[in-house]
């Protein structure tokens, strides 16, 4: 599409398949969009104290749901630098009884319900309150992807579990209920709906084309970032502006596979789009998710599964458009976005 | 599912295919759960004065873009009660060229771009800035939702609009930027993403079962309330808090060919459950949506397609997991939330 296109023009990518509405008109220019306001409003000063009221913080461990793992301090201190711990108010519950094959028969026409057993966890990102994760060292930040990774691995054991869905939410606009540094992961008895639409899409795209969606992206245009293993886009179809997607790029269906010195290389480029995305929108807040393969698939399937990273800064509200079509309005094209983020300082 | 299972549950309907995870631990008692603030933050006195910076007041016409058709005052003044505009910024437009059929090949690996052609239309209520929807009478609703399908079939007759999207934003954080009660419609050229999932879901229960999964509704227990045409329900999976779902009693695929007296009984249903919510959710934002068939449909698909108007209040913020699973996340159960609605006047 042309520059006279520049008006408006809508996109549908091969990984979803979802309909995205790029209109400039609907915004300012896009490199004055920046957040109203930071993520987390009101920091104290950086002093790296616990506050009195966190439980998150070092110290203040019994007041959390049980611990799962942690990964010590160096020193061998009683100390921590991260900890994986039960959600305190989960929204599935581990000692739910697993449910059966047969309950998962459609009830009526085609209604389903299933008791709500299922996994809710939380990864303390760093023992300090002050302490955002684009602030650790590419070394801390990998950790806290081993832990996510070490934790799917296990739930993957439980023969209920269906998926794991990992994800962060950074500021109360963006979902977050406390402010100290942590990321979550819910394992579900089920298949969610945005994962079967994606494995379907993919699926489809491998059967016409013989590719899968995600090794068949080669424009440059929308490149922000790459490393030896992984690459850094703003998809064609991006819903938000300043979207990112992290890619492995070769072939891999499960994140919790990826092997340490990956991790460390992806860890670097992670730590780097989210500096970049801070800089640029002024610590807007934002979510990330990783989308990987439903455990148990089937062989035929792992050629056109390949995980991925996706990170969403919340700039604007989600109307009744949104809600409805399931089709968004985004006012930044995905190369104007992709430009703007390469052109700034985000040091690996 | 008994009283023991109260603890957590997950639905998945027979419209969108969606779980949803039913999760009483995640928020306070269902009528705790109140707005933090009213809808439009800071309305002035209700003396129903045109507000200086509004142009969607009576007298200001001369601002908007320009005016698609009115529904004129009963005194032919040259005043009026309704008004269908052009959006001023509007995210599809109606001079770009409509896509030609052969725009819609994918490009690479199934990635498809077309030019930003569409209808982007806004209906404004009311001449008075004060007035909510619900303030109206039944027969003052009832012309807006006329107005809605006037337009519609008026869209429907060009050859490249392959759906009509109608949706209402009321308040800033459920997505409108103008506090004068208005509401709008995209005419998009593509099948918008979440009608496409809806029409297979509703397929496949169709030919699994033989029945429409909205004819198929008889729950007493999610029922709000009932007309000689209409029943209004919490569906069995309802992704937000009191969620409310508006549905023709007698099968029908599009709403804009329903006839003028039924849209007067839906008006008196639609202004009672916005008063039920303003009452019980303290004038929270919230949006509205029609979900109808796309047009050009073939005829065999008319057996399972089924129109609905659905309500959703903006109460929590949508995180990560949401985004990346497609998944909500309800702290109140269907039955909960419709037993609470059915007991709060609403007097049609």
């Amino acid at each position: 599409m042309a520059e006279a296109s520049r008006t408006s023009e809508a996109h549908r990518d091969a990984v979803f398949a979802r309909w995205v509405i790029f209109s400039p008109a609907r915004s300012r220019r896009p490199t004055d969009l920046k957040s109203h306001g930071p993520a987390n409003p009101s920091p104290g000063p950086d002093d790296g104290a616990p506050k009195p009221s966190c439980p998150f913080c070092l110290g203040r461990e019994s007041e959390c749901a049980p611990e799962i793992f942690r990964v010590p301090a160096p020193d061998e201190s009683p100390s921590w630098r991260i900890r994986v711990i039960e959600n305190l108010f989960p929204a599935l519950r581990r000692e739910a009884a697993p449910p059966a094959p047969e309950d998962e028969e459609p009830v009526g026409a085609g209604e389903c319900a299933v008791r709500g057993f299922g996994f809710h966890d939380v990864v303390i990102e760093t023992p300090h309150h002050e302490v955002r994760l684009w602030d650790l060292e590419a070394e801390g930040v990998r950790d806290v992807l081993l832990a996510y990774a070490r934790r799917v691995q296990q739930l993957a054991e439980h023969p209920a579990v269906k998926y794991v869905q990992v994800f962060k939410n950074q500021g109360a606009s963006a979902g977050a209920s406390m402010a100290h540094s942590h990321s979550q992961m819910l394992g579900t008895p089920f298949v969610p709906p945005s994962v079967t639409s994606r494995l379907n899409c993919m699926k489809e795209v491998f059967e016409r084309s013989g590719k899968c969606s995600l090794c068949a992206v080669v424009s440059k245009d929308i490149l922000v970032s790459e490393t030896h293993n992984f690459s850094a886009f703003v998809p064609f179809a991006a819903s938000y502006p300043f979207e990112i997607w992290i890619v492995p790029r070769q072939h891999s269906s499960y994140f919790h596979e990826t092997d340490q010195d990956k991790v460390l290389d992806l860890a670097g480029l992670l730590k780097s789009m989210l500096q970049k995305l801070c800089k640029q929108l002024n610590d807007s807040p934002f979510n990330y998710m990783i989308h990987s393969a439903p455990f148990g698939l089937s062989s035929s399937c792992l050629p056109y599964t390949h995980w991925f990273l996706q990170i969403v800064p919340q700039l604007s509200v989600i109307g009744g458009f949104e809600i409805g079509s399931g089709c968004h309005i985004n006012p930044v094209f995905p190369e104007d976005a992709a430009k703007i983020l390469r052109e700034i300082d985000g040091s690996v």
